[in-house]
């Protein structure tokens, strides 16, 4: 039978799941996928950590090095997240001729194309499903599941902290700061939220998969991102009565015009699939030109799942040696000749406050006119002691379009405040 | 770059979705995919129909044997459908050492035996995620995104022709005759509907994708089967009330007691993800013990989603060609070892129609009471011209008690009629 030793550097969370999983599985996996895959070491600088999980004194590595020249190592693991000293870590597992699985999504994001050069050098797998979606096998579809189609759009919901929140928010008429502030107490939020809160996490992710998905690398830089932090509960509960929920999309389109990526909070209508993903729940909906609708849904995170999708990328290294980097060339050149649209289209939520008196929305109405915006629906509400609360959906229109309009309606003296803008995919 | 030469066996609606994407993308699978495929040659009888969808005459074969020595084929594609000439085509494909891919399910299930026995003798590849639930990669993601489990379960809406009917009924509160005949005008079901609409298509599919979850074959003569043909629009105005959708179900369980796999109609919570599974879509929701919950939305059916599932396949095949073979002995000896329940627990909706007397629903509580079925819910309904309508929803009990207590309603005098027996999966 065919072994395969397996070191796993960073003993957290998603490093204790997957070593759970190798562990609890050996004989599983002897007889189902007729491999022996043992863990070999671990690099931990918390040895307790590792001891209190149930690795073996002997089997804990004091340093990368004493890793990487391990003979019995094939499987690099790669849990430890961030930049440093991930990076190095991975770098030197690969050109030692290791195969890399990784669930750091900032480092593939930012760094896939030395990563991939150097595994390419030595034929070195790099795999790194758990990055994105947790134990949903998204990028296994991407690469060998959907690869027979041209993506033409992916949409999805890859953040489970603000998912949680927003949910929360949702559910329960909440405002964002007690939202968070539970999500915190409960683990789903880590104590200084921004990279979830403000979207980074989702961008890393939204990167990896586009490119995955149009077949070119989609660079960070490229795309458009906006957190959830300015959502208020007025604006959910708005929404709820026009027959939305919101959410913090994750879109990427192909278009002949361009690739289109953008990280945002948007409203969807109730009826839709990705509307009733909930709480820390993910999904990813791909739309192919010829197998039409593809959505996946699961849990983005956590030590099993996400262990799962690493565990699924070590057993699918043992068994397919060759290995598929990507379906582009990865490389800082190749992607100049991308174009990119970030004057995008989609409708829009706006809400207003105004002054109480006659031919404001007339005056509102003019600038909408003016560039060119075409509105679905305006909603005066009842008057508040500080102005008139004006609700507004727009017609398909661009976005920077929007931007312009909201710029001017600012400068109005009519216009009290500029509450929110929301986008809406319909 | 590697060649792949391709046959298709079969060029109806499949087959001519499959050819399409072949010879539409053959430069964008050289430039992803490093892959030149080609489609060699194509055999159907009815040549016209081949030279309509652009085949060259000279790529029309007259025989399988000519398919067969064909030196440049490496893939053999069959999508004929049925047992024979299916079987025995694949067969020779196999014999002669060519990998075969196809989106037969009935085949796949009676003879996955055989099939694989001679695949393995040659080393050629049997591939077949055409043949569960089209364009979906569940397959794909069974064996290669959630292997990393035990999966315990699998619910699935695995018919797209059924769940469209149902979906009518529902949305329309036609009843069944009606809709089954707008499912066959518009082309969603057949002239002769039986292998949708009682059930043969689902549990073909469950007896396949039940093998691959659980790792051990799963004979279609285990699977418990029940169509739709007697859910009425009354049934669905009822569970409507209650809070349920209908839906043809495909459940697989994989219990310590056994493995449990069963096709009825169910009612499902109407809040629950499966629940918004609307027309010809179709998905299934797979449970592992690492991953948890992970469910995959699509297209079951069509030229292009179950083109896109083959072709998907095919380049599979082309990149990996170390094939992998079932997850478990495949013989008819090895299966001897399963465990099956047939006894299953589930909740049951129930509509009887009694005499309008006193006492009656006292007696029925009896006979409920005697076979240790509680009762959740009991509900009586205005009296009717012929008697009293009664709907009862069960707690968790016995399949066979149920069946035995409903036995006993029937002989009594105060029941008029058991109108409907339908599951209950929350």
């Amino acid at each position: 039978m065919k072994k395969l030793g397996v070191a796993i550097l960073g003993m957290g969370v998603v490093g204790g799941g997957t070593y759970k999983i190798l562990t609890d599985n050996r004989e599983y996996f002897r007889r189902t996928q007729k491999l022996d895959i043992t863990v070999e070491c671990v690099l931990e600088r918390n040895r307790q950590r590792a001891l209190d999980l149930g690795v073996e004194e002997e089997r804990i590595a004091s340093s990368i090095e004493e890793v990487i020249s391990n003979p019995n190592v094939d499987v690099v693991v790669e849990v430890i997240g961030g930049i440093e000293p991930a990076r190095s870590f991975v770098l030197q597992a690969l050109m030692s001729g290791k195969t890399v699985v990784t669930s750091n999504k900032e480092m593939v994001c930012k760094h896939w194309y030395e990563l991939e050069e150097e595994a390419k050098k030595m034929n070195a797998g790099l795999l790194f499903e758990a990055s994105c979606v947790g134990g949903v096998p998204i990028i296994r579809t991407l690469t060998d599941g959907t690869q027979a189609n041209h993506i033409l759009s992916l949409v999805g919901i890859i953040n489970g902290t603000t998912n949680y929140i927003l949910t929360k928010m949702e559910q329960e008429g909440s405002d964002y700061a007690s939202a968070l502030k539970e999500a915190q107490n409960l683990g789903y939020a880590e104590f200084n939220p921004t990279a979830d809160v403000e979207g980074f996490d989702a961008a890393y992710k939204l990167s990896i998969l586009s490119s995955m998905a149009f077949n070119k690398r989609i660079p960070l830089e490229n795309v458009y991102r906006e957190g959830i932090t300015k959502i208020t509960a007025e604006d959910i509960a708005y929404g709820k009565k026009l027959g939305y929920k919101i959410k913090l999309l994750a879109i990427g389109k192909d278009t002949p015009a361009g690739v289109e990526v953008r990280v945002h909070p948007a409203f969807v209508p109730a009826g839709e699939m990705l509307a009733s993903v909930n709480d820390s729940f993910n999904a990813v909906k791909l739309v192919g030109d010829s197998v039409g609708e593809v959505m996946l849904y699961g849990r983005g995170a956590g030590a099993l799942p996400t262990g799962s999708a690493i565990v699924s990328d070590i057993i699918f290294a043992g068994k397919h040696p060759e290995i598929a980097y990507s379906t582009f060339e990865n490389t800082k050149e190749a992607d100049k000749n991308t174009k990119f649209v970030s004057d995008f289209t989609t409708k829009y939520f706006i809400r207003l406050t105004v002054e109480d008196k006659a031919g404001v929305l007339s005056k509102i109405a003019g600038v909408f006119a003016k560039y060119n915006v075409s509105l679905k629906e305006v909603k005066q509400e009842v008057a508040k002691a500080n102005g008139v609360p004006l609700v507004i959906i727009t017609h398909e229109t661009q976005e920077f379009s929007i931007r312009k309009t909201l710029e001017k309606l600012e400068s109005l003296e009519e216009v009290i405040s500029v509450d929110s803008l929301i986008r809406v995919e319909e």
